[in-house]
């Protein structure tokens, strides 16, 4: 098969994982779920992934216990919490060889170079998901609504593992696209997500309409969003101020929408602060550029979770 | 009897306005309070001070229901919550002579201000109460600690009437001081007050010691304290930044100390959100005063207290 990516390990199998890993699964590929909670559930009735009223149901998917019961893997695929990373050191090893590839899905800031120290930085890509999803049973996901992937590679232009990893993913029907410049994509979602995941938690529990409803807060969704973009800028990471009048504007249509990282907070479930509010705000001061609300925001964040 | 201040009315029989104003009564001034909640038990039991242990228990107390019931008076005393100064357009002028002095003892900036625009500005005086007090019950006022008082007068020194009204606090056992430059005090007073009231109720019911004991939100304490500084020194109001430094370290022994506004807030009562942070935010804006972390603070304490 053109691009065949192999064999596939799914590090992490929340609703991230169970999504696409499924998916991918459900195409053919090779797929290997790593699972804790959700194992004995998953041996026994499969996966099921709900979407638009219909439902894919995956009988005999490979769920292990522990990455050594995996073995190696061409390609592992990590979809923990980032809170979760300081797992990773016990947890990759199995599943190396020395051409795996090694593709992290989760938010923010400095897991790529997380994976880079552990593994070599030349096997690490990144993906971005945009993508509503929920895990509301063992072996069970819901999704809501989108699902696009955009793939590139650590601190290089995407090459053919890149493409050939999208390719899977599109022959599982997720509509991927391979991107030029991964950090400058990372860096637009924070310009999203740094203001409406961190004020939907710091302002008690708002949703996106009462975040965008009240010119106040309006305006400090904005003027974070132009923090976040300068300190993309002071990372030569160019993204034009008009980028958060558009993101402003392609809210107001999400109604009562809660980010996940409310929803995360509500179930007491981990927050990733600091990949998604603690990293970007270290690599704008190392840089010198002022992000004094980013800073305020993480601080709030940091005691409002702490557990 | 010198600095004699005739008949007095309290307006607002909250905490600070049945511990000040009981204080005035057992010390044999002619007091009268407005009660609406406690006016029964009041009249019935009279007034209760806590304090040391010790109980202050005042029979025979001037309880009336309406200022219209009070009458004239010499000195009016505003103790009421911030919150409630809608309400004083209709409460004041049965209490009014052409020579009657308004006291205002209630936090933040503008009480006075709102006191000029109804009553002229000639006969408004301010008061700073560091104090901690409780109402714990209908007519019963529990006292923890301090009860200094400093006295000023509006936009101008201090003349006979200030000095006469910190008399008479004085023989009634409060300590008082007579301040050049009441706006300055109130600045001062927001340094403290604007970090600490306000973090602990964005960082999620923080007392003053956990506020202190994590590096980063002492950061943030110390740079929402500069950013008053600034606000202050705009207005021409010179507080040198070394007392952000002096204001941390004197709050390092408070313990596990839970700001007023915080417990407002955890009792469902009204925050004085315009008095603390609103209307100081809105002058160092006019100032052209660059406040981003008061600014965010502000928009988040708006909408942790809607109500």
């Amino acid at each position: 098969m053109e691009g065949d990516i192999g064999r596939v390990a799914i590090v992490g199998a929340g609703a991230v994982g169970c999504y696409y890993g499924g998916k991918l699964a459900a195409s053919g590929e090779n797929v290997h779920f790593l699972m804790r909670s959700d194992l004995e559930t998953v041996r026994r009735d499969g996966l099921t992934i709900r979407s638009d009223g219909q439902e894919l149901r995956l009988r005999d998917v490979n769920a292990a216990g522990s990455t050594a019961e995996i073995g190696s893997c061409d390609l592992v695929i990590v979809a923990l919490k980032a809170t979760a990373n300081d797992a990773l050191p016990e947890l990759l090893p199995p599943l190396l060889t020395p051409s795996t590839a090694v593709l992290t899905l989760q938010n923010g800031l400095g897991n790529e170079e997380q994976l880079a120290r552990l593994c070599g930085p030349g096997r690490v890509l990144g993906g971005l998901c945009f993508v509503c999803l929920n895990r509301v049973a063992h072996g069970v996901v819901e999704h809501y609504g989108h699902g696009t992937v955009s793939i590139g590679e650590l601190e290089r232009p995407p090459g053919d593992r890149a493409r050939a990893v999208a390719a899977a993913f599109r022959r599982a029907g997720i509509e991927t696209e391979v991107v030029a410049d991964l950090a400058l994509e990372r860096w637009r979602k924070l310009v999203w997500n740094i203001p409406f995941n961190g004020l939907s938690i710091a302002a008690g529990g708002a949703t996106v309409d009462q975040l965008l409803e009240d010119p106040g807060l309006e305006r400090l969704v904005r003027e974070l969003m132009l923090e976040v973009i300068a300190a993309a800028g002071a990372q030569g990471k160019k993204i034009p101020r008009e980028y958060a009048d558009f993101q402003i504007e392609r809210s107001r249509n999400m109604g009562a929408y809660k980010p996940s990282s409310l929803i995360d907070w509500r179930h007491g479930s981990p927050v990733e602060v600091e990949a998604i509010w603690g990293e970007p705000l270290r690599r704008a001061q190392a840089a010198g550029c002022a992000v004094p609300r980013l800073d305020m925001l993480h601080q709030i964040l940091r005691k409002l979770t702490a557990r």
